[in-house]
């Protein structure tokens, strides 16, 4: 099966995801908007919002419904269901942390500049750093810490374990002083990092063009001002 | 199966998606914290967050992720995979959207009193009735006019659609002033969410006490003054 995936081709933002997966697996895809001559989307009529995958006659949005649908066909994730359904609500706990990431810098609209919003965004990620990623990062080193092995789903690697990695590089990116301070803590979920980080296929990746280097447009965005626990965070 | 539904107590919020597909369906089921004798937790280690439901030995969380599990159990999911995608999908939006409903009134931090976020509140809310809630109703308009049925995947009733009712529901609450100007250009939509409310099954749900009141605790709130496209959305 050759997979093609639609994405912002500017940006790693939510279709980092599923690239991950798709390189991990060294799986057979396009990244349509960067790499195909042939930019024409499916038929079908569009979903809400990329990502989204095309499959044979199938077109899948929403990144942690297409993760659901590539893991057992990719090998990163159990084929009991009881086991596919622990992995997805790992995934969608990270989709939710995603947002909180995102909504650091625009939390009044994701159509405005950051500019305009910069005064509320201060308060959010003082918000976020203080009080939500120090609880998202408690979990997921508790679930590895439980996991009977050195995966959160046990001795084997699966697509959330590629999810966290992305999250905590994303956030290394974005909040380079506030992770220092926290990564202390999560020495599990720091090994897991490096692990992937290392892995032969995606070192290879992550040294290609096909890696967009993080930057300001996308989900995860370095604005120094942001990273610290010291701005208000009480009513102004 | 007899279920157990693990959600607060006080608020609909992201129960009453469970709720309603599990009411449609008549299934078997205690909603713990409310009901039932013994308030006691699985012993498995708690998720990221309420609500989760208990099934056999099974603990399920994330709310999409419950009505994967339970789609096909309730018989409102079809039977193969790519329709169980495909419905899985849309609730993922239903998901997206619910979030940003919730953020209207507290756009800085989901710990901190709305009363401490009330600027950013009304600058989010006027940009959410003004670039995504618009966005979102013409989505699933489109997706009920092209199902080839009166539901949104066809002849038959699946949990989008219960969810969807409960949007609109909420919504309706929230931003009645927002909703009267947008209703008449979603017939469908508008439609889904009568037949929804005249259902046997649910209106007898509805007009019990297992139906708890939309209130100012829940993900849905009415802040008069939130509900207006004619707050600033630009930058202060």
């Amino acid at each position: 099966m050759k997979y093609r995936l639609y994405y912002w081709p500017e940006i790693q933002g939510r279709g980092e995801f599923i690239r991950l997966a798709l390189e991990y697996a060294g799986a057979d895809y396009v990244d349509v908007l960067r790499h195909a001559a042939d930019h024409s989307f499916p038929e079908k009529p569009a979903p809400f919002a990329l990502p989204y995958l095309v499959a044979g006659k199938q077109v899948i949005a929403q990144t942690a419904n297409i993760l659901l649908y590539l893991g057992p066909r990719l090998r990163l994730a159990p084929r009991g269901e009881a086991g596919r359904l622990w992995a997805h609500q790992l995934q969608l706990t990270i989709a939710d942390w995603l947002v909180e990431a995102h909504d650091t810098h625009h939390p009044i609209g994701s159509g405005l500049y950051y500019e305009e919003q910069r005064r509320e965004a201060k308060r959010r990620s003082a918000d976020f750093l203080a009080a939500r990623l120090p609880k998202y990062l408690d979990y997921f080193e508790g679930v590895l810490g439980r996991s009977g092995g050195s995966w959160l789903l046990g001795k084997s690697l699966s697509y959330p374990d590629l999810s966290l990695f992305q999250m905590l590089a994303g956030l290394r990116y974005a909040f380079p002083k506030a992770m220092a301070g926290l990564e202390k803590r999560h020495p599990r979920t720091i090994s897991l990092h490096g692990r992937i980080a290392m892995h032969p296929r995606l070192a290879g990746y992550f040294s290609s063009e096909r890696r967009i280097p993080f930057n300001q447009m996308g989900i995860f965005r370095h604005y120094p001002e942001l990273d610290s626990l010291r701005n208000n965070s009480k009513k102004t």
